[in-house]
């Protein structure tokens, strides 16, 4: 069962997590960081404003940025135009085109900063990396708009990058540092219908790791060190062909967007090969290096993979881009391979990881999602704020969000060539290929989600995923279980439809204990708290005493009421706990801590530190 | 009970723990640290043959590598004096004095790198550290040959330092910013009766912290900007006056070496106040900020302490400096208090944190001492070693154990007026003040040690520590109970002595289990082995599965053996185990894991990795 993304103009969220979140990219995140953009220079750079000696230096990644603002704000307009928006779009999508020099060159740092330097670090800066997210923001523009002002500028940007880079003579066999244009030419691929796009996605993603090393050689060629970490190439995936690689490794950012490009290659070339590469390193990233949040790369030097199975807490990376990279990824095996395993981990991340980076005002960030934080603020240092805050010097994720929550509707959702498939089914209302249904149910809080077909259809396709957390779930139709024709995690029915049939999910509610494999250190003698896919963290704010002594018996009968001063509706687990104390004993001390009886709350870590300076763990122990 | 260090030529440690290191100074630390001094230019500087724009420039601390080096030679040669060692040392300390400049300066950077920026960055160079490590080689020297050249050049240098450095009109206000020139001129002050160098140790102690600030003003003077860790002064204890501390701050060994200072000012002046002020930093070290190793200093960013109970295991820093610099603090308020508590903490250094930098050869060296290292090797940076190195970039901790290892017998035992103290009475002969002393046991191995007097002696005091480890010991003077005169862990025997009388400490042989305050979110649910003050861990050599799948049962008979690959007579504890196993469920699962019962070895803690590659914990799991 391929699909594919929904279109944003078929697909209206109605209340609930997911509706949230887009409503807030589009009333907060996107007008925020547009005016950060703007307050931090990035567009004046863009407007040649910026000249040698002033501040404000345009930074290599910087027209990165500015694009994906821009991409939100055409995704926001696809699926709900507005005429100030209209005008915005075309505001700068005129300031950026203005930088675009004759050959169809464009990033404002090379232009006036190092006019000399164009592609003189491929492996290091990001050139071809800001390509990729313009290339992203024009086919946004292009579909919320059908004018190809900004997509044809870009396809000539492509076409330039298309000479510099290749096998041929006097060309450059060199692939992005910073993956990311791969994925994006596919999109120009199918956006203008030219599969030389899709070729030059083909040949970044096959060139990529090859000997003799394209990024040793330039390194050698300018004299450069490439220090520690990138000496072997793994930093930037690049240590063997993408085709044999087994694990993910290096920057975990750049792997995600490699491996979605390498999924994009896969799917329109129909290679096999490459998609089962993409499977094993799909499995290798969730089956032993991602957080049970969905975050992934551990370590914040490098910001990256480490080892199998090395998933500290306290100092988690786990890096807010490295998370919706993964759900980018995953979104995109789920519509190419129809299993429903991809889509449980982009729900982890939907619920999780992907989303703990923002707060629920909109305007202030994590770069790092830790699991746990237990000391109190301001010791550290600026690099290890425990705080979110209201930008970076490198300000990825932020914009990252810009253009990941209007995504969020299309991946709940894909559309098939005859129906849709209700990946994550939220509350909404859409309609595809004369398929028209509304559904209803407060996924994941309640115990059902209801998809009301809402027109009659003389033939046409639903499919339901049953979630992976939801054991012993049943899906009905019309009262009749079907679930035992699921295949891959999809029940997926074709017939005609009439108006009120009713296809509905049905799984107990209940918290479950989730254990981690002994091997994670860090979490062994613990439980985290779940309740469908949304994992639960006890705060300080909730819970009295030091949250490292807290033991919660893993069988009790926990509740699940309502958090206080969190939006209306978020569930909070309560329950039993013991609380050990031996603070009177020394600091150590042959004698067992005591134990008291006591109570816990825990709440969706997703929404830690919205209530003021507060410590967190997801872990806790269990007896 | 006032005491001294006893003189290395007075004491003569025999077969144990403590002599093993003794020796491995002698015959391998400073020899090997001498050509690594010659090797990496540090010699070669101070004989004036680098010029700019040779390699090996002279860093701002190589100086004190150097002196500590020479430092330890001397030490040696007063313990056990050679003609080889007395012709090296006079080779040495003329390379050292030739560089000395007219005014009584030294400094092989600034005179030959920086020539005109002597005194221009006191916060964050080093030239008044390397002037006390120098200050303390000289004194080392004169103890070992009673020449007084070095001594006078270095009495040179602080009286040039005294003019630089005050209260006078045109002096400057500043202090060490990185302490260790005070604890350096009191000795100084003792070895020349010149009360002068007290007196500017002195004000060294009591300018710091005071406001306005010398370094923000230097900072701000030379227009530097002085960075997150450093603004508030706490990185350099200078955050205000030291009398009013009431925890560590900052740079563990910057801390550990003022705080000693600190002490030895506060004796020589009888000042209360400042020694109320040691003994409060004292106790908020040991008891809320020390790992059970006696490791200090957490965070490898800044190499400081961070907050109470902020003990974490896999990235703890725990520098082997911090460490020797917290066993010289406590020796000195041992000495001065007359504590046992101070002789607790001086133990835990010597059999754990302040040994487990070296390896067994001598020739390799941990400089941050982690309490559990579970990932394999090589993923990490340089900066993040598992394993012991030959040398270092900045290599104080290598240096640091060529002055420390000669001066253990004079921590293990004490000079009192009239007689001995014995601290950590390891077998050895020692005599004093008319007392001879045969010390035997095995100390801590065994469940005695026994002083036994060697010559009739009309009137002398023999002092013994009862440990705070050993609960229930008792101490017999020729096999009557005397426990009950004990004062503050010390039992103080003041008699006619006769050759043939017995002192003896008796304790119960067993392993304990230790608990670390519930506060110590990593250390939670664990337990660390301890035998006697020995602190034991788990290595995977000799123990299969992953360590963190390991549970001990916390009420067994632990067996006490001879560990395999380590010296003779090493001890090793083994024991019953769980091993947890859920590899097969996924890497989050809803089931516990299952358990099987096994066995367990643990070795001590100081002793690990010196068997090849290897895993590693302090802290397992209990039950």
């Amino acid at each position: 069962m391929k699909s594919r993304p929904i279109s944003l103009k078929e697909v209206k969220l109605r209340d609930g997590w997911l509706s949230r979140l887009v409503e807030l990219g589009a009333k907060v995140v996107v007008p925020y960081s547009l005016e950060r953009c703007e307050e931090t220079g990035r567009i004046d750079a863009l407007r040649g404003l910026w000249k040698p000696g002033m501040p404000k230096e345009p930074h290599v990644f910087w027209d990165s940025d500015v694009a994906k603002v821009i991409e939100g704000l055409a995704l926001e307009q696809v699926a709900e135009p507005t005429p100030e928006r209209a005008r915005q779009l075309e505001e700068y999508v005129d300031i950026i085109l203005s930088q675009q020099q004759p050959d169809g060159y464009l990033n404002s740092h090379y232009v006036f900063v190092e006019p000399d330097k164009r592609w003189s670090n491929i492996e290091q800066k990001h050139e071809l990396y800001c390509a990729g997210h313009l290339i992203e923001a024009a086919v946004a523009h292009f579909q919320a708009t059908g004018t190809r002002k900004f997509l044809d500028g870009m396809c000539r940007y492509a076409d330039y990058i298309a000479t510099v880079f290749g096998l041929g003579e006097g060309q450059l066999r060199g692939y992005p540092g910073h993956e990311e244009l791969e994925l994006a030419l596919c999109k120009l691929a199918d956006a203008t219908g030219e599969q030389k796009y899709a070729e030059l996605a083909k040949y970044f993603v096959d060139e990529r790791g090859q000997q003799p090393s394209f990024f040793e050689e330039e390194a050698r060629r300018t004299g450069r060190d490439r220090g520690f970490l990138y000496r072997d190439g793994r930093q930037f995936q690049a240590h063997k062909p993408v085709r044999e690689q087994e694990k993910p490794v290096g920057h975990a950012v750049r792997a995600m967007y490699l491996y979605s490009g390498m999924a994009d290659v896969a799917e329109r070339f129909e290679d096999a090969e490459l998609l089962a590469a993409c499977e094993r390193l799909f499995d290798a990233t969730v089956n032993a290096n991602m957080y049970v949040t969905g975050g992934i790369g551990s370590s914040r030097e490098g910001e990256r993979f480490t080892t199998d199975y090395d998933l500290p807490n306290s100092t988690a990376y786990a890096e807010s881009c490295a998370s919706i990279a993964l759900a980018l990824f995953a979104m995109r095996m789920m519509n190419i391979t129809g299993d429903a395993k991809y889509a449980d981990a982009l729900e982890t991340e939907l619920f999780n990881g992907a989303v703990s980076g923002l707060s629920l005002e909109g305007d202030r960030f994590f770069y790092a999602n830790r699991l746990e934080s237990l000391l109190p603020y301001g010791l550290m240092s600026d690099s290890q704020a425990f705080k979110r805050q209201g930008w970076f010097g490198c300000s990825c994720c932020p914009t990252n969000y810009c253009r990941f929550l209007p995504q969020l509707p299309a991946m709940a959702y894909s559309e098939l060539t005859d129906g849709i498939a209700a990946n994550i089914p939220v509350d909404a209302e859409l309609s595809h290929a004369g398929l028209s249904v509304c559904v209803t149910g407060n996924y994941p809080f309640g115990d059902s989600a209801r998809l009301e077909v809402q027109k009659d259809c003389a033939s046409g396709t639903l499919a339901l995923r049953i979630p992976g957390w939801a054991e012993g779930a049943h899906v009905l139709l019309n009262g009749s279980d079907v679930t035992s024709q699921a295949v891959r995690g999809y029940v997926r029915l074709t017939r005609a439809w009439q108006a009120g049939d009713v296809l509905e999910l049905r799984w107990t509610k209940k918290v479950r204990c989730l254990h981690a494999d002994v091997r994670v250190a860090e979490d062994v003698g613990k439980i985290a708290l779940a309740l469908g896919p949304v994992i639960f963290a006890l705060e300080s704010v909730d819970n009295e005493g030091p949250l490292s002594a807290y033991i919660l018996p893993e069988v009790q009968e926990f509740r699940i009421g309502e958090a206080n001063g969190l939006p209306a509706g978020t569930p909070a687990i309560t329950g039993r706990a013991f609380v050990e104390s031996n603070a009177s004993a020394g600091l150590y001390t042959t004698q067992r801590p005591s134990r008291k009886e006591s109570t816990f709350t825990a709440i969706p870590y997703a929404l830690w530190q919205n209530r003021g300076e507060s410590t967190m763990t997801v872990w806790v122990r269990y007896c």
